[in-house]
């Protein structure tokens, strides 16, 4: 496994972190802490899902007021479907990682990862969090990025800064995917953290925007999870961005999620190509994110981005089915970084399924699709379906 | 290929079907028709894609008052994203079936399967019509169901009988299914012929309830076909069934229906087995069709069935991702033919991994859910998803 290019969370001032084995993967640190030393803000987007595990329940009442001092998140166990028992185990996470840090229960996120329905071993849990934050002072960084990471076959991180009114901020985000990735949030964490000054409810806002163009455009393969978690916590001090401050918060956020949303996409299970598929001409900016979510995940698109295969009629065939107002007057363009090829112009077919299919042949594979019926545009990423998906898949628990 | 064991569509009074080889697929059977010797009735359901093929263009309006005698069918091409010579060609199908039969074009309905966009070749629909329409006698009735095949691994069909008032009436059917089949019908094609006595506006009724319950409940592998369609022909002499006789022949084409659906799900692409899903206690019938089709129609579950892994995780995920205001009062059964497992038992998740997937280990998976919500009940189809799946679909046509 590589060690991540970026510095790592604790690049952002005031802010560190931490991650160790405390035994419930093997020979893998399970278990991360991310840590403001002073009073921050923080936000939450969470999983819709109905069966939404324990953590997710707890970290959303302690978001409620944007008063967050720290995050606990283990992975191994998911702490879903866990009933009463379950919900108990992600307060004492909170508890217990308030008391090291000499801060409030309420003012702790808690994440989980993992198999769902079995309970989570408490002991570990407890070891793992005190040894976590006995090694926040001696920390790099890199270790939370690894102790999210599930059937990840490597850490995810970026950082960036942006600048407002001669200030530089720093903005640095760790995320964890494969597996189940999909729109709405399907087992995917992320966590950014930012020293710039933001109020709760403008927290609360851009990470809901960010999330909605980005992580929630990644389909790897459309089944939604029970813990999927975003959050941002910001601890920066002085007047609260606003107005083009607040604006470029908004779009480093962004670009921050997004490249998260692009590494959790290649890193899909048994992928071997990003897919990245951008939508014009759609009647509104949501029908062209939903078409395009749609092309993404679609398994025949994907198994034929496997096998570099221009079988563009299912390509179309997905759109029809996402947007079903759809005019006849398509543009699609198929491709990779280097070359593109217009296999449908205006609706014309153009004979040219070879020259295509070698343009698909690329580390990373483009269909740009113009629907024709308006102005709304937007971006989906997923990646190919291959063999190794339904073997690893098949293979998991039992 | 073994040949189908029911009678087939000449076992039903008054109609006779033939199928031919005109050269759109190699060595196979690829033109089939369908014929009514007397005046029928006839309805159809088709895709709700976007981009729905010319022929589905044309079947719609030639089905529109209910005066249909005849189905052609051809396999190889969609005759999708074909343009103005694309609905052109599927008219001039309609018109030399018609010519052969002494019948009109618009009781001539037109259904294709195949790859998208490619042109139709003319000149061997034409040959295939004509001799089509001279094998019509000494067919035996199982051609018409090889004729329509295109990655399917043997021939769907269905025979039933059912009494009213004295007298027995036949139900016969035919299907093409494999890849890409999902809700809304795609890349599904089946006819069905009876000789009872319906109304065009009672067969439309009963072929779009039919089609709800069952061909919209399987799922192969999510993407929604340009072409799919389901038609019925019905010539029975004498007064139209009403009351209790309507309702005869509803419940025998909703089985027939069922019959030929889960033919399909077994024979998806890749597919080791068949998969059924029955969900209860949703808040009503709609909404626990919904859930069923989620859950049968997971890749996560597919793989877990593929492998008889039982992380049954990722059924309730499935399901809380299609129902967002489920509670917790959820009972989960998970086996097979022989043997059912409870896994989660009004919400407490019972220890017993390794008994669930021995019991998975049948040919036919079952997944029974209870979501504790209200009265409504709904099954779906669907199949495991294998390597050999992804294998097939990432070597398709370049």
């Amino acid at each position: 496994m590589q060690l991540i290019q970026h510095p790592g969370l604790r690049a952002v001032a005031g802010f560190r972190a931490a991650g160790v084995h405390c035994g419930l993967k093997k020979d893998r640190p399970d278990l991360a802490l991310i840590v403001s030393d002073r009073p921050a803000v923080g936000a939450v987007v969470t999983t819709q899902n109905a069966y939404a595990a324990a953590p997710v329940h707890v970290s959303r009442q302690h978001a409620a007021d944007g008063d967050v001092r720290a995050i606990v998140v283990n992975a191994g166990i998911a702490n879903a479907c866990t009933g009463r028992q379950g919900l108990r185990d992600a307060l004492e996470m909170a508890r217990r990682t308030a008391g090291e840090l000499g801060a409030e229960p309420e003012q702790v996120l808690v994440a989980s990862t993992g198999i769902i329905g079995e309970p989570l071993p408490m002991e570990p849990i407890r070891d793992g969090i005190r040894s976590a934050a006995a090694t926040l002072d001696e920390a790099a960084g890199d270790e939370a990025a690894l102790a999210i990471l599930t059937t990840d076959s490597g850490p995810k991180s970026t950082f960036a800064t942006f600048e407002h009114d001669g200030r530089t901020y720093r903005l640095a985000g760790i995320a964890k995917g494969a597996g189940m990735v999909h729109p709405n949030l399907a087992t995917m964490l992320s966590f950014l953290v930012t020293d710039a000054p933001v109020g709760p409810d403008d927290l609360r806002g851009c990470l809901r925007a960010a999330t909605d163009r980005t992580f929630n455009q990644i389909s790897i393969d459309g089944d939604e999870s029970t813990n999927d978690m975003v959050a941002v916590l910001a601890n920066g001090n002085g007047p609260r961005l606003s107005g083009e401050g607040l604006a470029a918060f908004q779009e480093a956020l962004e670009q921050a999620c997004r490249e998260l949303a692009q590494q959790i996409a290649a890193d899909g299970e048994g992928a071997s190509r990003l897919l990245e598929v951008s939508v014009r001409g759609a009647k509104d900016d949501e029908a062209a994110r939903r078409i395009a979510r749609a092309v993404a995940g679609s398994n025949l698109v994907k198994a034929a981005i496997h096998g570099a295969d221009a079988n563009w009629g299912r390509i179309l065939a997905a759109a029809g089915a996402a947007d079903r107002d759809l005019g006849d007057d398509v543009t699609l363009v198929v491709g990779g970084r280097h070359q593109s090829v217009p296999v449908l112009v205006n609706g014309e077919a153009q004979d040219n399924r070879r020259t295509a299919a070698a343009a698909l042949s690329s580390s990373v594979a483009r269909i740009d699709l113009d629907v024709g019926d308006g102005d709304g545009q937007g971006e989906a990423w997923g990646c190919d379906l291959s063999p190794d998906y339904v073997r690893f898949n098949a293979e998991k628990t039992t």
